[in-house]
């Protein structure tokens, strides 16, 4: 056994329907106790932009959670809740808190009507609080207004061409003139945005925000074509507004095109969300001196490769020369090609045949038991 | 990366429905081989003296498979398979292959009936090859004869008060008088025998053969105790023939009473079935100067820890300090207990979520991962 005091970087994802982030972090530490009794670990849970980014960041930085009572994709109020770090000025916002897809009921579902308004009022709240940098985690948007709502929340005007405010939704911008920015919030001028998404579709045409998501969140084929039309104009005024043109950036068709207003009108750079998440957490500076990075996720397969979050953690963890050590649920045929890729090992956790709703219910105890097996096998070593 | 060849040694018993401890071995083998290229695997299949100590043994041994011409419990012909290792002038006895209750449909199954002379017959056919040395897996036999057919078959005489033989079957012992050794096979006296027996129940009585094992070969009460008497007729006997009171000794109760005929008749000595594998195997020569011990079998629990065929391998390993690891379909609640018994980590081989039928079919895969994952983990040793 090693005769220093070991030191473990435990940046799991969340494992879906079995555990959050944090919760995967606490079975690691139990299960490296059990084994290395001294261990220090260092939790930073790690995410992808999506559901559980919030969670995961406030965990890593010993931030807090605080709550604003905003507006949802239909306009009734609803508290959502994003995350500070008042020593960084550093607010973290999923925008399905706001605009989320699932706030609302299926039958309610409506795309051309649907708005971003809340997004903008948490980005108030959140200057309002002292946030000065914010960590977004675009996804699972009810929306399709390209972003027009969080603007109209921030001050600006959508105006038509008898100089009329447009009414919320993606299918009203059709009628977009001119954009009035004079009472846009100005503490936006100074604030940095960090923008993570891992969709890189563009905002216009076939692979673009109505075409791709538009039928998921209730849009039939008439109504797709009818709000890429409106999200063109959109585009258009949008270059003759800020002088940018994000129409085919990608990713400026996440969240229902909002990643195209992030990117025209705000100090905003957009990564995949593991690297925004590595980065808010100073992931970097954790993993230096560190013994073992334990990563994990639901399931690892060969799609694993393509960019999800513990390919991330496995990059920078091999750039550091910091063995990176993965546990899953399940370790899918082909995993394999994720060895020349940086990882370590790939350890499975299930503890014995199961069906899948016992395997997600123990989720957490097979997690910690599979942590303290691999460690006795660490314990071998030097 | 050890820069010395790595040396493993591989005695894992078999899995039961997934796969033999040869089958394991080899899957064993193609995963180390994909982490350490050039490592050495000494191949030591185990087993418990029970199903597959024949399979195991030639495999460790080198030894070669023979197949004897004898007879059942029944009294019918049939083909039964054992092991010859030449230069070692050694046998490797199942009993069950001659005597076994997996030969007798349910219909015909009679413990009374039933008779142990295909062992002696398959014992004459060792002799003739030249063996000198045996190895006896007692276990699942279809009889509660004491080994009377057995002796039968090597000669000895079974008479009753007017002098006739008896015939074959526990149930006729009732009218034993006295045994006629003058014709028993000479060979035996020089030839030394290793029973295997995880079994430890006497003889007679409550804890007896005819008592514990009786009903599961078909026996109802009655039946019970007249077998539990006819035995003790078949015990005092033995001891006015032999010298010898065996009816008490732990074991001589083991596959229907044979335990005792070997016992008293045969020098003969009885051990848990992995201590004669392993003596067998030479075992504890072939750990000197290994790397790592893997072991394994089906299943891993708290009950491992009450000698089964792992326990022995563990103790064995820890004695002589090499670190064993115990590959397992399932790892139990509680197998933690093992851990002060010698083992340093109990790896679980299941991948995912997954029906006991597909674990089981997906066995050889699932451990040979499991066992990748392993080396990839020992790779960062040293």
């Amino acid at each position: 056994m090693k005769s220093h005091r070991m030191r473990f970087v435990l940046a799991p994802d969340s494992f879906k329907e079995s555990m959050s982030a944090p919760v995967a972090v606490a079975a690691m530490k139990r299960g490296i106790c059990a084994v290395f009794a001294d261990a220090q670990c260092i939790a930073v849970p790690m995410a992808d932009g999506g559901e559980g980014t919030v969670d995961a960041l406030v965990e890593a930085t010993g931030g807090e959670h605080v709550v604003a009572q905003v507006h949802d994709g239909l306009g009734r109020p609803v508290r959502a809740r994003y995350g500070m770090v008042l020593e960084e000025e550093l607010a973290i916002i999923e925008i399905a808190s706001a605009a989320g897809f699932d706030l609302i009921a299926e039958a309610d579902r409506d795309p051309g009507a649907t708005s971003t308004f809340g997004v903008g009022e948490l980005i108030i709240d959140a200057l309002n609080r002292g946030a000065r940098h914010f960590v977004v985690g675009l996804g699972s948007s009810a929306t399709n207004d390209g972003g027009a709502g969080m603007l109209q929340a921030l001050g600006a005007r959508l105006l038509d061409r008898r100089g009329k405010d447009l009414p919320m939704g993606g299918a009203a911008l059709s009628r977009l003139d001119r954009i009035d920015l004079s009472m846009f919030e100005p503490r936006l001028a100074t604030a940095q945005f960090q923008i993570a998404s891992d969709v890189t579709n563009p905002l216009l045409g076939a692979n673009g925000a109505s075409a791709v998501f538009g039928p998921q969140k209730g849009a039939d084929d008439a109504t797709v074509a009818e709000l890429d039309l409106a999200l063109s104009t959109w585009a258009h005024v949008i270059t003759s507004t800020t002088g940018r043109d994000v129409a085919m950036v990608p990713g400026s068709g996440a969240a229902g095109g909002l990643g195209a207003a992030f990117l025209a009108f705000f100090n905003a750079q957009m990564h995949r969300g593991v690297d925004v998440v590595m980065s808010a957490t100073h992931f970097a500076d954790k993993i230096a001196g560190a013994d073992y990075v334990f990563t994990g996720e639901g399931s690892v397969d060969a799609q694993t490769a393509s960019g999800k979050t513990l390919l991330g953690v496995a990059e920078v963890s091999a750039r550091h020369g910091v063995p990176v050590i993965a546990f899953a649920g399940r370790i899918g045929d082909g995993a394999d090609v994720l060895y020349p890729l940086g990882f370590t090992a790939l350890v499975p956790i299930v503890q014995g045949a199961s069906d899948l709703a016992k395997a997600l219910a123990e989720g957490p105890m097979n997690l910690e038991r599979a942590v303290a097996t691999t460690c006795r096998l660490l314990a071998l070593c030097g």
